[in-house]
C-alpha cells in the first residue's frame, strides 16, 4: 500500500492522497485511532462508502454457542466475540439536496493524513456535487489518551465557489449497523447480527445517549455525544433519538468560503455491573468534562501525551525511509492499543478491527509486551494485570483438564477459553511460560516490587505448577512435556517441543527465584520449600530433544524425521497453506509456519551455542514458510544474530510492512499487533542486538549495509539509555536515571549521566543465507 | 440382562419372561430383526411404550451440515445420518374403548422370544384392561430372509373369560414419527427433525401405501402394507391415508376364546434415481408376492433359511451355557446385519438403532467380515462389492488430502467423509489396510477368481497406492507413516504406530502379490511394474519402533516415554476415560482405549516373536480399559495365544455378553456388530486357535478350564471343516469338499471327507496374567 502511489514515504505520517475504494478495507484498518479504552476504524467520517464499519469497546463482546460435528469433554461451549459497538464517527453532509458520497459527483481531491505524533486523523476533501456545486470539507478526529472515555471530531465544511448552498449535517450515533457478511477465513471474525438490546435512549437539544446492553453475555453500553456548532449564520438544530440512533441535524445556508464547523464529542462506557443510568451518566459527565475542556486543549494534550511517549519510544532509521515510517506506524499504533487499556487485554489487532474475534493470544506477552516493557512499562504491567485477574479462570480450567495451577487460555476477550480447535489452541500450553517470561521481564525492569508482590509472584507460581503437572519424568530421569504444541501451527500435539520445554524451564527457574523472596506468601499462596524444590528438579531435568546424525535441534521429538513437504509442488497462489491443505497434511511434515525452534534461540539463547544457532538457523530456514505474521520479525533477530544481515534486513521490512504493504491480505480485519511489535524487537533485538538476561541489558549492535544509523532508547529501572549505532561506533547515552550498567558485547559498560560511551561495532557478518521456500522470498529491499 | 432374572439362559432363543420397561430400550434393540436391507427395532406391537421407535432401511440417510467452531481445509462439510423411515409395525389393539398399554390396567403375563432358528419373534400377553377385560395377545414377526423387502407380522387377540368383547385393530404405516431427544453422547446419533417429505399416498382395501422423499439427500422411500383379517364373525375394515400416515381399521365382536388374526405384511423400497409410481409399485408388487406365498411358507422359509446358515455358522459351547447363547445370539445378529444388504454397507449397528448415526466403520472389515468369510462368504465378499462402488469417492478423498489410490472414509453410510473429528477419524488410515485385509480373505477363501477381478484387484491396487504416497523413507531408508491416528482411539496423529505400518506393509506386499497375477490390467488401472515394484520396496523398508530399554513395541514412536495413566486416581464411573477427560489429556498418556499393539500381534502374528507377543501383552494389559467394544474379543484371543487361558475366557465372556449384559450402557443405541463377531473371533481364533495365513488355515486349539467341548465349522475354498475340541483332542473333519490342507500345530493334515482326524489338545497354559486397570476388571466368571 505505501508501494502505492497514493502513499508517499514520510517519517512521521501516514499519508493517502487520493482516496481508493479497492483499498478503502485496508485503509480503514490503517487509519484506525485508538487508546486501548476506544477503538475506532479509520471509516469515512460521512458513514459512506465504507467496508466494515467498526467502533469497539475494550473487553466488550458478545456470547456466542461454539458448535462441533463431534462434541468432547472440556471443549469450550461458548466463544466469545468482539461486537461493533455503537459508532460515534457520523457525520453526515448534504449539500443542497445531495449528500455528500464520494462515489458520487466528482471528488477533485481527497486526503487523509495520521499524524503520529499529534496523534490525529486529517482529513480534506474538495467535492462537485452532482449538480456542480463545490464544497471543501475538512475534518479532524482524535480518541483521546487523556480522555480515556472520548473520541471527538471537528468537522468543517465551505462552499467553495458558485452560489450559496444549504448544508444540513446529521450528527449521529447507530447502534446495530449492519455489517457485510463474514468470510469463511478462520482468521476472520464470526457473524453476530444485531448484537445490541436497546435499554434506554434520549435527545436533549444537541446532545443524544443510547443505552444497549448484550444479550448473553449482559454487558450495558452507553455511547452519548454532544455536538458544538460555530455557524457563519443562523443555524437549526434538530435533535431526534430512537432505539438504536439518535441524531442531531444542523442546517445552515453557507456562502462560498463561509464554513460551518462541527465539534462532536461522543463518550463511551461500559459494565457489567452498573445500572442504566449509572453507565449513561458516566458517559454524559466524560462528554460534559471534554466540553469543558474545549476542543483546542484536547488536541494539545494528544500531543503532549505523544511527545513524552516518542521521548522513550522513539527509533530513527536511516537508509531505509520505508522502514523509518513503517517503524513509528507501528509504534503510534502499539500505544494507541496500550495506552489506557489499563486491566483489559490487548486484542492481537488491537481495536483496529474484528479480525480473530478480537481476541486476545500470546502474541500479547510473546510480541506486544515486550515493546512496551522498554518503551511504556506502566502499559506492559497493566496487560499483566489483567492476566492476573483471569488467575481464577485460568485455574478452573487447568482443574477441568485435570492439571494443577493455572492453564491460560489461548484465545480470549475475558479469560474463558474460547478455542474450538483444541489441536492448534488449548494444547499451545506455551502461552502460561510467555506470560511468565512477561512477568520476568516487567520484575526486572521495575523500580520497585509492588507489581512482583501484586501480580508477578502469584502469577510464577500458579504457572510454574501447571508445568509441574503438565510434565513427567521418563526412565532416564529427563523432565519431559509430551502432547503439546507449540509456536509453529503448521505441527500440534507433539512431544517435547523443544520451545515449550525451554520456556517451560525458565518459568520454573523464575518461580523459584521469585517464590524464594516472598517466604511470608507461602501460606496465602500454598506453596512450600518442596514444591519450590520439585520446580527446581523439573527446571533442571528439562528434556530437549537433538538430532545427533542432522546436528541440529528437531523442533520436537521426532520433527527432522518427518517427510520434507514438497515446497517445489507448492505454488505461490498456495499460501497461506491451511487454507490450501489439511491440517493432517501439514502436521506430519516438515513445514514450518512461523518461527518455533527458531523463536527459542532468541528467547532461551543461553541454551544454544553459536554454532547450534547458525546450524539451526540454516535447517529451519527453507522449511519455515511464514504463514503467521508472528515469523519475520524473529527471523530478522536470528538472521542478524547469525550473520545473515541482509536476510534480517529482508525479514525486518517484511515485518515492518505486513500492514502498510497488507502481505497477508488480511489487514481489512485489523492490524497486526505482534508484526508492529515485531518492527521494534527486528530493530532493537535484531540490529541492536539487544537481550535482557533478568534485567541485565547486553547489546551486540551490527548494522546492516544500507543503514547508515539506527537509534533508540531503552527504559528499565527507572533508567533511560539512548542506543545510537552510527560510522561504525555504537554510543550508550544514560538520558534518564543515575547509572546504568549494560554490556556491549563482553564488556561492561557502566554508563552514568552526561557522559555517552561510544565502542567501535564488530565487523558486520553477512553470509549467504539458504533460501526460504520457493515463492516465500522476502519481498526486494528499498531502493532509492 | 441376562444375569436378568427375567432372562433365563437357554442355548436357541433370547427370552424375556416379563416386561420391564426400565431396559425397553435395550430390549428394543436386542430383539430387533432385520435382513440387511431392513431392520426393524423390537417395538412393541402397539408402538407404546416406547424407548425408541426405530424402522431403518439400509443405505436410506439424511444430510446434515456438519459445523465447526473453526473452520478447516479439507473437513467435510457434510454428514450422512440414518433416518427412522415410515413404521409398518404398529398393530394398535383397542378393548372395547381402551388401549391395549401396558402401563394401564394389568399385565398379567408378558414374554417374548427371540428365536435363532425360526428367525422370528414371537411375543404372548395377558392383560386385564382397567374395566375387567381379559385379554390375550399373541404375535410373530419376522423380517424375511427370502423375501428382501418384506416384514410380515401375524397378531392375534382373544378374550379369556367374561363378557364378550369388542376388539378394534388398527394396521397402521407412520412416518416421521416423534422421536426421543438426542444425547450428548458423542457415540449416539444426530437429531434430524421430520426427516421424510410426503410425496404420496393411498388406501385401497385393506392396503395403504406412503411415498416419502428426504429432503436433502433426495431419496425416495416407499412403504406398503396388506392386511389379511381372519375372525371368527362380521368384522368391519376401514381404511385411511394421509400424507404421513395410513391405517386400515378392523373392528370385530369376539365371545371369550374367539380370536381374531391379522397378518400384516410390509413392504419397504427406496431409491435415488426411481420415480414415485415406480417405488410405489415395486413395493406392493413386493407385497402382492408375500401375499401370493402365504404366511406359512414365509415362516417355513425363514427356518430352511436359517438352517443352511447354522449348518456352517453355528458354535457349540459346553461349560459356559451363558456363552453359548450369546455366541448364537451374536452369530443370528450378524446374518440378520448382512444377509441381504448385497452391496450395502454393514453399519457398526447394523440396522438394530441410530448409534453412530448408522454409520460403517473399519470394524465392517476388521471385525464382522471375518466372521462372515468364513460361515456366509458371499455376505463377505457382498460388502467389499459395496467398498469397491465408493472407490471414487475414496479417490477424490485422496486427492483432496493431496494423496494417491484412494483413502477410504472413517465413516460413512453412503462412502463420503462423514468424520467431523479428523484426529479420530479421517487421521485413522488404517480403515484402508483394514479393507485390503477383508479383501486378501475374501480371495484366499473364494472358489474362483471373480471377486478378485472384479473388485479384489482394484481395491488392492488403489490401497497400496494410498500406503505409497503417504509413507516416506527417511535417511536411514526406513518407510515411515507419520502423523496417523491407530485402532486406539486414546492415542491420535502419531508417528508408526505399528499397527498401522504392519498393516500397510501387508497391504502392499498384497497387491504386488495380485496385481502380479493380471499383467492384462495394467493398463485399465494404470500400474506397471515399477509401480508395484515401488509397494514391494516399501513393504520391505516399514518401520517398526521398539523400546530396546523396557523389550517391548511401542504402540507409535515415543508412546512408552508417555506418561501413564494414573489410573489409581480414576474412579470406575469415570469410564469410559472420553466422557470424563479431554483428548489433550488421554492422548500424551500411556492408556489405551482398545487393543491397537495386541491387534497388530493378531492379525500380523508372523512379524512377532513369541516371547515378544507375551511381554508385549503383559505391558500393554495393565493400560488397556476396554472403553471400546472392539477390545476384549482381540485381548481374548492373544490372552490364549500367550498363555492367559482364564484371561481369555474373561475376555470371551465380556465381547460374548455386551450387548445382552448392556456393558457399555449404549445398547439401546444399536447392537455392537463388531463384538457380537467378536464372540466368534475369541472362541475360533482364540481358543480355536485359528490363524489364516494366504487361506491356509493353521490352529493351535486349547480349551481353558471349565469348557468342556467346543465345536465351529469354517468354509473356504468350497471346503467345510468341522473342529470339535473335546476331551483333551481336536477332531477335524471335511463334511464339505473334496479335500483340504489344514495345520494343527506344527502339522500339515491332509483331510478328505469321511475321515475324522484327531490330534492331541497342547497341554493348557493359564499363567497369571497382569491386572487390567483398577475398576475395568472383566465380570466374574459363569459358575453353576
Amino acid at each position: 500500500m505505501i508501494g502505492h502511489d497514493a502513499f508517499p514515504v514520510e517519517p512521521w505520517c501516514l499519508r493517502e492522497r487520493t482516496l481508493d475504494l479497492d483499498v478503502l478495507a485496508q485503509t480503514e484498518s490503517l487509519f484506525s485511532l485508538g487508546n486501548g479504552h476506544i477503538g475506532l476504524r479509520g471509516n469515512l467520517d460521512e458513514g459512506e462508502p465504507h467496508a466494515l464499519p467498526g467502533t469497539y469497546l475494550n473487553g466488550v463482546y458478545e456470547l456466542r454457542t461454539l458448535p462441533y460435528a463431534e462434541a468432547g469433554y472440556g471443549y469450550p461451549e461458548s466463544g466469545q466475540t468482539v461486537i461493533n459497538v455503537t459508532n460515534g464517527k457520523i457525520i453526515r453532509l448534504l449539500v443542497d439536496d445531495e449528500p455528500f458520497d464520494s462515489r458520487y459527483g466528482t471528488l477533485r481531491s481527497h486526503e487523509r493524513v495520521l499524524d503520529f505524533r499529534d496523534g490525529v486523523l486529517r482529513r480534506t476533501a474538495e467535492w462537485e456535487s452532482p449538480a456542480h456545486q463545490v464544497i471543501q470539507v475538512k475534518s479532524t478526529r482524535l480518541v483521546s489518551f487523556t480522555h480515556r472515555s472520548i473520541a471527538a471530531f471537528a468537522y468543517e465544511v465551505t462552499p467553495v465557489d458558485g452560489a450559496a448552498a444549504q448544508v444540513t449535517l446529521q450528527s449521529e450515533l447507530i447502534a446495530n449497523e449492519a455489517l457485510p457478511a463474514a468470510s469463511n477465513d478462520p482468521r476472520a471474525t464470526a457473524d453476530l447480527d444485531a448484537p445490541l438490546a436497546a435499554e434506554a435512549h434520549a435527545n436533549i437539544g444537541p446532545a443524544v445517549e443510547l443505552v444497549h446492553s448484550t444479550r448473553r453475555s449482559g454487558l450495558r453500553v452507553a455511547a452519548g455525544m454532544l455536538n458544538e456548532v460555530d455557524a457563519p449564520s443562523e443555524t437549526q438544530i434538530v435533535s431526534d433519538s430512537h432505539h438504536d440512533w439518535g441524531r442531531v441535524t444542523i442546517t445552515a445556508t453557507l456562502e462560498p468560503g463561509q464554513t460551518l464547523r462541527l465539534v462532536k464529542l461522543v463518550g463511551y462506557g461500559w459494565s457489567s455491573e452498573r445500572s442504566v443510568p449509572a453507565v449513561r451518566d458516566q458517559v454524559m459527565a466524560a462528554v460534559a468534562g471534554a466540553h469543558a475542556h474545549g476542543w483546542d486543549e484536547l488536541v494539545a494534550d494528544q500531543r503532549s501525551y505523544l511527545d513524552r511517549f516518542w521521548e522513550v519510544a522513539d527509533i530513527e532509521v536511516e537508509g531505509d525511509p520505508e522502514v523509518q515510517q513503517a517503524a513509528r506506524f507501528a509504534l503510534f499504533h502499539l500505544v494507541q492499543a496500550s495506552a489506557r487499556s489499563e486491566r483489559r487485554a490487548i486484542p492481537a489487532k488491537g481495536l483496529t478491527g474484528p479480525g480473530y474475534d478480537g481476541h486476545t493470544f500470546w502474541d500479547s506477552e510473546g510480541f506486544v509486551l515486550p515493546v512496551l516493557t522498554y518503551t511504556a512499562h506502566h502499559c506492559a504491567c497493566d496487560a499483566l494485570y489483567w492476566r492476573h485477574e483471569t488467575l481464577p479462570m485460568a485455574k478452573e480450567r487447568a482443574s477441568q483438564l485435570g492439571l494443577r495451577g493455572a492453564a491460560f487460555p489461548w484465545r480470549t476477550i475475558h479469560g474463558e477459553e474460547c478455542s474450538g480447535y483444541w489441536p492448534a489452541g488449548a494444547a499451545a500450553f506455551h502461552v502460561g511460560a510467555d506470560i511468565a517470561a512477561a512477568v520476568g521481564r516487567a520484575i526486572a525492569a521495575s523500580t520497585d516490587d509492588r507489581f512482583e508482590r501484586d501480580v508477578g509472584l502469584e502469577l510464577l507460581v500458579e504457572t510454574a505448577r501447571l508445568w509441574r503437572s503438565l510434565g513427567h519424568y521418563d526412565l532416564d530421569g529427563r523432565f519431559r512435556i509430551d502432547g503439546v504444541t507449540g509456536p509453529d501451527e503448521y505441527s500440534a500435539i507433539a512431544d517435547n517441543n523443544v520451545y515449550t520445554n525451554l520456556m517451560a524451564q525458565q518459568n520454573l527457574r523464575l518461580a523459584v527465584t521469585v517464590a524464594g523472596r516472598h517466604p511470608d506468601r507461602e501460606a496465602d499462596l500454598g506453596f512450600d520449600a518442596e514444591e519450590v524444590a520439585s520446580w527446581s528438579a523439573a527446571a533442571d531435568a528439562v528434556y530437549v530433544p537433538y538430532d545427533e546424525a542432522l546436528g541440529v535441534h528437531p523442533q520436537a521429538d521426532g520433527f527432522t524425521k518427518h517427510e520434507l513437504w514438497d515446497f517445489d509442488a507448492t505454488t505461490p497462489e498456495q499460501y497461506p497453506l491451511l487454507l490450501h491443505f489439511p491440517y493432517f497434511d501439514l502436521y506430519r511434515k516438515q513445514v514450518v509456519k512461523q518461527a518455533d525452534l527458531v523463536l527459542a534461540m532468541y528467547l532461551r539463547g543461553d541454551a544454544f551455542a553459536p554454532e547450534q544457532k547458525r546450524r539451526n538457523f540454516d535447517y529451519y530456514e527453507p522449511l519455515t514458510v511464514r504463514d503467521s505474521s508472528l515469523s519475520a520479525c524473529i527471523q530478522s533477530v536470528m538472521a542478524a544474530e547469525v550473520g545473515y544481515l541482509s536476510r534480517a534486513h529482508d525479514y525486518l521490512r517484511e515485518a515492518a510492512l505486513m500492514d502498510l504493504h497488507d502481505l497477508e491480505h488480511n489487514t481489512r480485519d485489523g492490524l497486526h499487533m505482534a508484526s508492529l511489535a515485531g518492527t521494534w524487537i527486528a530493530l532493537v533485538a535484531g540490529f541492536g542486538g539487544m537481550r535482557d538476561h533478568d534485567g541485565d541489558l547486553l547489546f551486540r549492535p551490527r548494522l546492516p549495509d544500507g543503514l547508515t544509523r539506527l537509534a533508540f532508547a531503552v527504559e528499565t529501572r527507572g533508567a533511560r539509555v539512548r542506543v545510537a549505532l552510527h560510522e561504525g561506533a555504537a554510543t550508550y547515552e544514560l538520558v534518564a536515571g543515575d547509572a546504568l550498567d549494560v554490556r556491549h558485547e563482553d564488556e561492561v559498560l557502566a554508563l552514568r549521566p552526561g557522559t555517552p560511551t561510544s565502542r567501535p561495532l564488530a565487523p558486520p557478518e553477512d553470509g549467504e543465507a539458504p533460501a526460504p521456500p520457493r515463492g516465500r522470498e522476502p519481498q526486494a529491499r528499498w531502493t532509492v
